[in-house]
């Protein structure tokens, strides 16, 4: 009998309570032996909940009490999270977490005190949310050598540019109707500003890497200046705009961005719509492989987390494989990053001037102003030239071959 | 340091040779040792090949050299494969291979031997090719309860049937073109007939009930009937024809099929063409999962049975957990299934008498027949009704919430 911790009772917490009771056979099975939760951390009560009587205010009985192994911590936020995730792993708990944000601050000083006890530090729910994504990076493509990743990170830009896409809307509007509905916060900017797919992508870069990826180097441009005139061009190409982040790592060279790119409909992640998320990865044994799933949600993400919290059960007793150290890899300049851009222009005439080679692209009920899709260029180039011409909005192309 | 032999030196076994030897330095981070190619059996000899030196002709050598503590099978076919897999489980040896007609035929045998043994049985390769769905299943969603998977499970015919879809070509023209560009054997029978996508749900459906499935016991429908009208037809519907391989189970019950479908656009294996594999599976808490690949091919054959070459070399010490027993489990009558039915008929008015509601299809350049789409019914009903009906030619369309 394995007992564990839940600290935080919220969405995910009491998914992951919901999921281990509903499946705790398969649990039990899995694990090697039935996983009983002994205590949930939260600072209120629940009275008549299910939990009720497993709720403790305090980390010290937690963290003092020497039969629990693994903890779960479903807070989210950088604090007491990361306080609590620590002294955890320090007392010889495991832990699994959803909690991106901390796993992206301090994976790299978690994965090594947890290396150090002997302990696992797991977040598979970290990306992707129900998507089993970091366990077929590490414990499945074991024999490959991952050299591309791009993803659909975050459910709510690609719900909102979904609408946008499906319905013509506005981007304000499309946010609003994803608020309403549940699937953007009232404080959406970490969403919408793309700093959550970013940290997502910074995660998967340290993966395949094993380095650590800083999100605050990765070039991360959001949604919020997407308008249904954009998407009004993108039909007429057959395209969507989508928000991808992506990494290449080759020759021991690191590319990373997060940007709303034109798609087009042979490309992997086109029909990755609404909530979904979708990752494409390459190997350069495997080939491209794609995952797709519900990337947010209470049981998705929980079912994640359980699932990390069987494998923490199960290889309790296993020397623990760093996933990353603390060496830091940064990402090349993304001025050599070579794309095609979409622009939109209010003079046609001076843009064929600096840009020379532009292919015209009408969208039906859009007036007084011009777009065009450039030649392949670098980004350094681009901004040179762009800055001598007004441009409304720009969007990069996905390059057929992956980052060049 | 591990050693390795491979059986049989194909096109998968000296992948798994290319794979080991190019990406060496992930395989042994992994497996935490290096992995060593210790022999290749074959009857041939290779000259002048990087793994000219390991060759040898005898399976005697391999077995009785405690060395090897892993054995690739990768030979195909039932005999000798059968034979030499058990005597090296027997010989306390674990076991990766390919071939899905022994782990279809002699899985739960193999499993238990290797079990008793303390060794492994690993099969990564033998479903879907690249895509790490078995390691998905087994040790990715722990906490779930997998209920639903429907894949597009052979390349050959995936191949065949998008060669048809997009440029109208007759079914035997696309054959001869898979043929020609070594998509299709020579004697494709075990592909078009169905009978390898069915093998493949048969072992996915033991994994996911634990059991025994008898490929012999699931209903099986080849591509060979199908026709550039049908597809005439499924163009005006907006849909495809793929010849999907599903299985559900619920309460205890299983139901499994293989047979053409029509799929509209809003499934999620709709956009799965040319020679890509995809599996879409349900968990009662992580909800639709899809995951696409390359399903053959040599390297990415090799990718997924050198990640099981890594798992047997790091697992090696731990306890077997067994993937299902002996216990067998046939699927639910056929008779059950509900699905509605596209049907091509002579005789419109007779059609309309026996099936009662009919919504008509037209499809362009086609007269002589009439296409209808049926109510929604089970195929016992279909069958009694089909029997007073001169029917051209019918295909299942994929219900809207599963297998019924």
């Amino acid at each position: 009998m394995a007992k564990i911790a839940i600290l935080g009772y919220g969405t995910v917490g009491s998914g992951v309570f919901e999921v281990l009771t509903m499946n705790a056979d398969s649990a039990a099975v899995n694990a090697g032996e039935p996983v009983e939760i002994k205590y949930v951390l939260d600072l209120r009560d629940f009275p008549g909940d299910p939990a009720e009587d497993k709720i403790v205010h305090d980390i010290e009985v937690i963290l003092a009490d020497p039969e629990v192994s693994v903890v779960v911590e479903t807070m989210g936020g950088n604090e007491p999270a990361h306080t609590f995730v620590k002294r955890a792993l320090e007392a010889g708990k495991s832990v699994c977490t959803s909690n991106k944000n901390l796993v992206e601050a301090y994976g790299s000083e978690l994965l090594q005190i947890a290396k150090e006890k002997k302990v696992r530090f797991l977040f598979e729910a970290a990306v992707g949310g129900g998507i089993p994504i970091i366990r077929s990076i590490k414990d499945a493509l074991t024999a490959d050598k991952i050299d591309f990743i791009t993803g659909i990170l975050n459910g709510t830009c690609n719900y909102i540019l979904t609408k946008m896409s499906q319905e013509g809307m506005e981007f304000e509007d499309a946010l609003k109707q994803a608020q309403d509905n549940g699937f953007a916060e009232r404080d959406p900017a970490a969403d919408i500003e793309g700093h959550d797919s970013c940290r997502k992508i910074a995660i998967l870069a340290s993966l395949i890497t094993e380095k650590n990826v800083d999100f605050e180097d990765i070039t991360t441009i959001g949604i919020s200046n997407i308008s249904a005139s954009d998407f009004a061009y993108a039909k007429e190409l057959g395209m969507k705009v989508k928000l991808l982040s992506s990494a290449s790592y080759k020759d021991g060279k690191l590319r990373a961005i997060t940007a709303p790119f034109l798609v087009s409909g042979d490309n992997r992640l086109f029909n990755v719509d609404d909530v979904i998320n979708g990752v494409w990865i390459h190997g350069n044994a495997v080939g491209d492989l794609v995952f797709q799933g519900a990337g947010a949600g209470k049981l998705p993400t929980a079912s994640a987390v359980s699932s990390d919290v069987v494998d923490a059960v199960k290889n309790n007793d296993t020397v623990y494989k760093l996933l990353w150290g603390d060496e830091k890899i940064s990402p090349e300049d993304v001025g050599d990053y070579i794309f095609r851009y979409f622009i939109r222009v209010k003079d046609a005439d001076k843009a064929k001037e600096v840009f020379g080679n532009l292919t015209p692209v009408e969208a039906a009920g859009i007036s007084g102003e011009h777009g065009f899709i450039t030649d392949v260029m670098s980004e350094r180039e681009f901004n040179e030239k762009s800055g001598a011409v007004d441009i409304i909005n720009m969007i990069r192309i996905t390059p057929d071959t992956k980052i060049n």
